[in-house]
């Protein structure tokens, strides 16, 4: 950073001006954007998704490795995995930051320029928000309106037994790009330029720093004429986002190991780092692929979509939820969130 | 509190279904609320309307003397006032909080509790929302969601030469509110029980710590047929929100300071600590009252309500925007905003 501007010098009002001067409403939904009490939409006979998240200095981004422009990236895109999820389209976000005053204009310049970069790439338009100065951590909190039409919504709870479950893309990915980065960063600690070198390691590194929403994986299956019986992103690993498919179904699962998409980085850094590959991938979380039901019956339309995979099938709620191993073995699934 | 449960005994998901299981939805547009990816919305042929707060603790409120349902009832309150001031209704609500190790669970009730009774007593209904562990203070947004029919939307830039400028029940009491807390914080500074005597200044009090949104100015303005012009609420002071609405009106104005009004208690504080009463009631701000501007017409119907005071009136935006003193001398008003 070669420039560093103090907020003072723009004061609350000049701030805002400065970062939403440039904005362009791109949504027809879109009717007025920032600078009233509120924004205003109109969605005529669709229906209308929101979704929001919090995401704090410290627990979901660390700023020694974390570049300012993809946290704001991050943040936007892990929303619209939301609204994906749903099988909807995101169209509006609200952006609301906490600034401590080590940050400075250029600072916030580049969060607002990966929200942007996100936006312009989802075709999603900045309506709102709230900018605060703050004692602590850097803070935002991204609110994410989409639209869906009345019919093509996808719930969690309308897994049926025999359906098959499905993911996108591959899995544990993020969660070894945060051990690498987390790795390099005890490796240098203290030493004033963080620039280890992470060669062949990119794609993890991706997945962690930047990662994409599967708005490819709605339109395919849109296209290909499926409309999922439930769906959910994967934010919190495999395992949790599974069972909560199961509880809200009412159903149970069985999931086979050996069908558990994972990159051969993944595979290859696990053994590196001596960890188990299948509790990454099952627990890593952060991937934001899309896990999905499909009736039985478009089993030979979705085997042919590619970067869908089929991992295993719902059962009645009795038989609970198992991950059966290369072995056969069955192990019971369990969810992990946050502890304090 | 006689009972501190730790956060951990439940974890992530625990909490959020400990938080979320209560809730009944109550408007027919809340499809779907809490336990999806997102919220599902239905606004028929209505308009949409998005406001979103950041409150930060230290910043927008003190736990030294802030209860914290009180910090929830206020939260979704002032939001609430966004709303209103579009001439709207607030329908759903997100609240994301951040918490850190030191609030227990029945902390976090206690804030969900506020949230709730606001909820209920402006009718509206909590449809989703982030929990996360914080590794600072504790930090609490909101986004509320309300409808608007399509031809009574107020907007700041509505606002038009001799049209009336109006503004609802009293200001500068929250400020001067706070001026009592913090300094009663100083006095009682060190000292373990903050329990001071604030006997005669509950009024003061009540409107920093629990504020009210101005939905009954809202309705009785709708029914005396009035549809205002140009209509804000106060949040950063009447000098500040009336600059919004000239400037986006692209008008000028005058106000009268003799005009303006302010509760005994507020002037009586305002001796008592040697402060510039007029300077409390300009740019004192929180005072979530409603600022808004009528067209000359509609003067006598307007003068009649009551709770609603003209203060003055809009001119052309050659003629800037000045307070007339008591003296007849003109100052001109400025906007103030948090500096860092």
């Amino acid at each position: 950073m070669t420039q560093r501007t103090e907020i003072s010098t723009l004061g609350e009002f000049g701030l805002i001006r400065h970062l939403t001067d440039k904005i362009v409403l791109k949504n027809e939904s879109s009717l007025k954007g920032v600078g009233d009490d509120a924004a205003v939409l109109d969605y005529a006979d669709k229906q209308i998704l929101v979704t929001t998240d919090l995401l704090l200095e410290g627990i979901h981004f660390d700023l020694t490795y974390t570049p300012l422009k993809h946290i704001g990236y991050k943040a936007a895109v892990v929303n619209f995995s939301d609204i994906y999820a749903m099988n909807g389209i995101p169209r509006q976000l609200t952006v609301s930051i906490g600034i401590s005053k080590r940050f400075c204009i250029e600072d916030i310049d580049e969060i607002y320029n990966g929200l942007g970069i996100a936006c312009d790439n989802y075709g999603v338009d900045i309506i709102g928000g709230d900018t605060s100065a703050s004692l602590t951590g850097l803070t935002l909190s991204i609110t994410c309106i989409g639209e869906v039409e009345k019919d093509k919504i996808t719930y969690r709870n309308g897994a049926r037994a025999t359906d098959l479950i499905c993911v996108s893309g591959d899995l544990g990915a993020a969660y070894m790009g945060l051990q690498l980065l987390e790795r390099e960063k005890t490796v240098f600690a203290g030493k004033k330029d963080f620039s280890p070198d992470f060669g062949g390691r990119e794609y993890l590194l991706e997945r962690q720093l930047r990662p994409e929403a599967r708005r490819d994986i709605v339109d395919m299956l849109a296209g290909a004429g499926i409309l999922p019986t439930s769906m959910i992103d994967i934010s919190d690993g495999l395992s949790s986002e599974l069972l909560h498919i199961c509880r809200e179904s009412q159903v149970g699962c069985r999931i086979y190991e050996d069908r558990i998409p994972i990159d051969y980085q993944t595979a290859s850094m696990a053994e590196q780092f001596n960890m188990n590959l299948v509790t990454a991938a099952l627990n890593g979380g952060e991937d934001y692929e899309l896990l999905f039901t499909v009736p039985l019956s478009a089993h030979e339309k979705v085997a042919t979509l590619e970067g869908i995979h089929l991992i295993g099938h719902i059962t009645s709620d009795s038989q609970g939820c198992y991950l059966i191993g290369r072995d056969g073995g069955e192990v019971q699934l369990i969810a992990q969130g946050w502890q304090q």
